[in-house]
């Protein structure tokens, strides 16, 4: 980066560190941000502080919240007799856009994953265990990624709660609405027919 | 943003104020900042405020530089009697990185588009008819983009300094090396024709 003044350079370097911004596109902020006026700078710069700052696991459920009991779990019209277990915050407010899902949910931060040496223990799930023993919880509903790692997390959890009685459920596998079957994976149409229901 | 606290909101709000980022690719990279280290986000806020601070306009070239007068104009190596018209600071990096240009820059910071309402008086143009008054400049290389609004900068730049003296010239368009014609567009393909050199 010696084509541009150390500032910008080192500008450059730390924003090409952020995940999906390659070489071009981290050029194209900085100077989009050296364009923009002084106190929008400084805003965006403090909003991300503040965010970093204020911004951590909700107590009960461990989304990413500002508050001690993210408003979900803290709604009282939300059920505590079912619990959603998902990856991460975003695929909770995944399903929150559905504006459906009335219980309350579980954010494990990661999927078990033997090749990146991710295992049972570097995700919240000895929380869920720590929830389930405390409340009154009747569903578990596991709503992890239907990829490998997301599969192995579910096929963990149903084993691990089995005893206890509770129910495990698994969200559904198939043909997303509105796909067209010729463009969907065969794995997916074999799930799609594994699962099929009758009409 | 309702499904994620004020402070996440907010942080994905301002993310995807920024050119390239759109609301999902904001979220991505909301999450990976409120995951990353409180250092490394301090750090990359105070990159972002110091650049914006202390980057500004080479007082010679425009370019952006953290220095009053930048390397390139500094450097007594480098040729004042050539000046090369670019759009930009990242064009300039463009032409820097081959290596092999000797001369001086001068960077317009935009081009002239009706369409948008940009005029001569808009860009930095001014500054360049200084610049050629005070010094004894040979020639005036444009190389603004090959697009309506650099050929439009291009012609404007060159019928203003007609009547100087100053030998002026026009980078050349035609076929990019490594490029396969058929997938070239015809305006390409008509300017490389008319371009043609002897063999």
């Amino acid at each position: 980066m010696e084509y541009y003044s150390k500032e910008i350079g080192r500008l450059i370097g730390e924003l090409s560190t952020l995940p999906g911004i390659g070489s071009k596109s981290a050029q194209r902020l900085a100077f989009h941000l050296l364009n923009l006026p002084k106190d929008e700078v400084n805003k965006l710069a403090e909003t991300i502080v503040s965010a970093r700052e204020n911004v951590h696991y909700c107590k009960e459920c461990f989304t990413l919240t500002d508050q001690d009991i993210c408003p979900i779990c803290a709604n009282p019209n939300r059920s505590k007799k079912t619990i959603m277990v998902v990856e991460d915050t975003r695929d909770l407010a995944a399903y929150e856009k559905t504006g459906k899902y009335e219980g309350v949910y579980h954010v494990l931060h990661g999927a078990i994953s033997p090749m990146q040496g991710i295992g049972p223990g570097d995700i919240r799930l000895k929380e869920l265990i720590q929830r389930l023993q405390k409340e009154d919880t009747e569903e578990v509903i596991i709503a992890t990624n239907s990829s490998l790692e997301g599969e192995t997390t579910a096929m963990y959890i149903s084993k691990l709660l089995k005893p206890s009685g509770i129910r495990v459920s698994r969200i559904a596998s198939g043909v997303p609405v509105g796909g067209d079957l010729e463009n969907i994976d065969e794995v997916t149409l074999l799930r799609a027919l594994e699962g099929r229901t009758d009409l």
